[in-house]
């Protein structure tokens, strides 16, 4: 149960991933990029991992519920509709999506929650991240779960409490809402701070990635996990035990 | 049930204490200093406050017991005999000792501990702390409380695992050890960040205090919270609820 | 030459201010408030002190060119027809204009320039800042000013340059741009910090302001320092003699 | 004049720069390791690098002087002979030793001395330093670096003012003094922080390094410059234009 097949072989993070087997005892099954057929891999492998394109997606999942493979999606930028696509998939095959493969952004993750639920709406929640000068999106999608998190911890969501882009007169900041803040430079490879502000007081909760490689081995470490489950929606806390 | 009597009225904390109490709805019952007897206030208040000196503390649990009044205990430098006398007067009276009374610090506790328990050994942890440059001892109370804190959730002590005042050819780290760092200068009120340092990625978890009220208030909120309870040891994460 | 006046006298600074007089040796030579003729304190001060409002300051500038009395403005949100009736009244008086009247900020500006200069385009220039939940503008003025520290270095102004605001598919960072991030939160008085990221390495020049203390001193000796000067416009790098 | 040979070519290090000298248009004229005669070497490149060990420098300084050709040196772990064997070759050909190599270190060390001496010794400075787990010395010799650069813009040495190893009943921290902390962990490459501690504020001015290749790059730079220069001590700041 550790042949891995890879949908997105030839990106940055396919070829990391590929690195990253043999330290974990896993076995490279093969690779499909753009324009190939991914369905015959998915037959000669035991779990698939796609770091591809979201337009790639439906094709991936089809191609994974045709062979019963269970199938670890780290591609960024999904839709609703993906989603949607997902938790479909997910009543045939395991199946684990995640923004984060890292085991530290993990249990930041679970720190987060927990931490804004017991210190409750009295302290003010900032997210605050950087990333290397040619990252096109902002906030990360890393920032955007650990504001999720943060969110859930008080029983709502950034879609009702998340503020961007704050510039110019915006007024005094409203009780309840969580901000984003994204810097860009360099070759910064992810770095990620929650900052909770209290009356006289600050806890602040961060992730500081240094390699890329372990964005790859939390991928691999996920896929020999997801191998011969059932199936179901999985999320990567459970991989990591957290 | 919120007549607070104070050990230590004049000192900085004591006075803070006082001006803690409106706000909170306490009342301040009294207070006895240095040389003056602690008999009468404990018969007078529903619950005292202790922010004194080691050599005054045998004392003032002998007139809490004897005037069956719960008591906190905010006095740091205390000895194992001190920590041998607070036990034995649990078992007569509410007793509640803390090297830090700051919600903050409270969580954070809660936070490093749980963290040390999933990341395990392969993550190393250091603490870095910063006060003002009038401090005498090193490393902070409230460190060495995150240290134990973090050494519970592995299942050991900082007795057996604590490396403090590294300096010369110390020699690579040895595993498991958990060291601590100490920064001295300026105003500092209190700085505490627990470094959890793995491969590749790092994770940070930091309490940065602005304004002493905060203890002050904390140690008001444990007072109220201790009023009234049965005799035993508490700890402030059940005051905080955490 | 240590008589100071006020302009702003029952604001929140200009209460500051008269508490820090006696440490320095000044004399606080009485405040002018909100409906109040600014004439009469101008003449019977050594020198003046503006923490009020953008619409009184023509007001102000006149009385204290009527007097011949310099003045040190520290009220903040200026327009450009500010600057310029300070640029007139600095034909006739000393007066020295400033965002941040900190012994700190007045350095990191210097430094930031300098780091700027010297590091070139290379290396990319992010600044963030933090401040307590009330405040209504963002980014700080104190974050603008570095930031055209930062231009200044290279040359350039952050009317070209500076990025606010950066949310959504932004694209990848325009090499020689100056990014601006202001996270609110708690009762933070004032943390800045300028990244500056390069090729697999990061510097960072920051500002902690723990009390609103040091702003009222560094209005003080900013006065002093004014008091007797030959008419111009000064600035609070030659108060600090940086 | 681009072609540089390498003591300890086969170092960590030493294979770094080769890496890096293509980017640079630097060619490689060979290495010389442990038991090698390392005269050959230097009078067959325009430069040398070392990066060797301490015990191996009079031999390669020996080489170097019969060749008459200039040498930067790299390695670690000097003692006050080397020093002296330093400065004796340096009066009959070009040297250039450093601790440090990168471009933010080496801008970090000029406005560190140009903070120290503005900010005097009002402000408390203190050096903290991360480094990975199998770093066998504390402080790093960066940090020593950067504190002699503290000390100097002060008119004094650490030998007078260093403090390490803060722990235990300390007593207040004696004004003027710089203290030096280590922390221990992980992977981390490098990083350094110099906190000036004021009254009421802060500043800290830090080198994040991400990457090992900046040090090889910087090495490689500095051998560029100093190719066909005079004899003499070079340093760092000058290859920079700091």
């Amino acid at each position: 149960m550790n042949r891995i097949g890879i949908y997105g072989s030839l990106g940055r993070m396919g070829q990391a991933i590929v690195a990253a087997m043999p330290a974990l005892d896993a076995v490279h099954a093969g690779g499909v990029d753009a324009g190939e057929d991914p369905g015959p891999l998915a037959g000669q492998c035991d779990v698939l991992v796609d770091f591809s394109a979201p337009a790639a997606l439906d094709a991936h999942l089809a191609a994974a519920i045709a062979a019963g493979t269970p199938i670890v999606i780290g591609t960024t930028g999904l839709s609703p509709h993906h989603h949607d696509a997902i938790d479909e998939a997910a009543e045939r095959i395991a199946v684990l999506q995640t923004g984060n493969t890292s085991v530290g952004v993990g249990l930041l993750m679970a720190l987060v929650r927990d931490a804004a639920r017991k210190l409750g709406q009295e302290w003010d929640i900032e997210i605050v991240e950087m990333h290397h000068r040619d990252k096109v999106d902002a906030p990360s999608g890393t920032a955007l779960m650990l504001g999720e998190a943060a969110a859930a911890g008080r029983e709502t969501t950034i879609a009702e409490t998340g503020v961007q882009g704050r510039a110019g007169l915006v007024g005094a900041r409203a009780r309840g809402t969580i901000g984003f803040s994204s810097l860009r430079g360099g070759t910064v490879v992810g770095d990620h701070n929650v900052v909770f502000a209290g009356n006289g007081e600050r806890i602040e909760i961060g992730h500081y990635a240094q390699d890329r490689a372990i964005f790859a081995a939390g991928a691999v470490r996920a896929a020999l996990w997801l191998a011969g489950r059932a199936p179901g929606r999985y999320r990567m806390d459970q991989v990591l035990g957290l």
